[in-house]
């Protein structure tokens, strides 16, 4: 094939089918991932898969790894409605510390369900996507707040949590995909001990699976 | 100057004057420090205060960022010194509970200490060297275990406080340098929200300045 190379400008206004080919080259990314994993999605390959230009493959998504934050943006935007307006633990309407496990919880099994996609999506020339709509560090905040917990430096305190649940994550997330491959279990330590934590900090104690 | 531009290959074999040019080097880097912050600290600059050849300074360094970080592991060396064999608290003697605050407390003085040398170390082509050599997961998990309190998954705990604690620092130190010099206090909140974490962890509850 001679197709020209497309200069990775800025895509232009929104044409009308835009959204159409936004979802089609989704879709495409996402059964290709599905029966031979993240390695063989490529900008041409998805193209031809998706029966589309590579320019609009590029015009979307600029590099390979756009591809898979376009696709972690989706299930990101998906965990936060869960988060927001789904039923509790997660949602609204449970205690404060029963929903900040149940959000740590969620949160790690979420990362490691899309573990695949998310390391895809790692670009090292840009800063780590996962968290980039990530909502964790405010939804602490105000989990703490609700708890009637006294804690004499909340927002700091929100910060180092928010740290000890991610950084973990993220840290796994950059690691080499075979180093880290095993089956993810849903019982993962880390959401383990994210209890342990939670638990100390607002100083109740729960059943181990009440999230 | 027409010194010829010295490729940056391996350093040859340690040669008898070469410590004395490092420490020659990591002196006078200190000094233009301690003169005019770290700006003005580059390759040429160094090679000319310490009255050394360009080669010298590229061999020992390979870039800017790696005089900061020699600088900094300099520093890490002593901090290191000070836990494993220095005063109590934050050396060996006190109790489990008071060490891990004294360390969360030290650890951020640390790093606040030597933010900007800390700051100037990061190279965007490089991993984040702050940590690199760090003895932070390790020591709180074994002050964990010494703690005698029951935590049934303390190896995932301790990575989780050890992102709580580092990521914080991490974060401010790859911020813009303007946005973050506000003068450094020793009672920073984050140094306040660490000691409540490990108080309410280890489920203990010491004066608001033991460590």
């Amino acid at each position: 094939m001679n197709f020209p190379v497309v200069p990775l400008g800025k895509p232009r206004g929104e044409r009308a089918d835009a959204a159409r080919n936004r979802e089609q080259l989704l879709a495409a990314a996402r059964a290709m991932i599905a029966e031979h994993g993240t390695r063989k999605v490529t900008m041409d390959a998805l193209a031809e898969r998706a029966g589309l230009g590579k320019g609009t493959v590029f015009r979307r998504f600029r590099t390979r790894a756009g591809i898979f934050r376009a696709l972690l943006d989706e299930e990101e935007r998906r965990f936060q409605e869960r988060v927001l307006s789904g039923p509790p633990p997660l949602g609204p309407g449970a205690d404060p510390a029963q929903r900040l496990i149940a959000y740590g919880r969620a949160r790690i099994a979420f990362l490691l369900e899309h573990h695949a996609i998310a390391r895809a999506a790692l670009d090292r020339a840009q800063p780590i996507p996962v968290g980039e709509v990530a909502m964790t560090r405010p939804h602490i905040r105000m989990l703490l707040g609700l708890s009637g917990s006294r804690l004499p430096h909340p927002d700091t305190l929100a910060v180092q949590l928010t740290a000890a649940l991610e950084g973990p994550l993220l840290l796994y997330l950059s690691m080499d995909e075979d180093a880290a491959s095993p089956a993810m279990e849903a019982a993962h330590p880390l959401a383990e001990s994210w209890q342990t934590l939670i638990e100390r900090v607002l100083q109740v104690d729960l059943p181990p699976e009440e999230a």
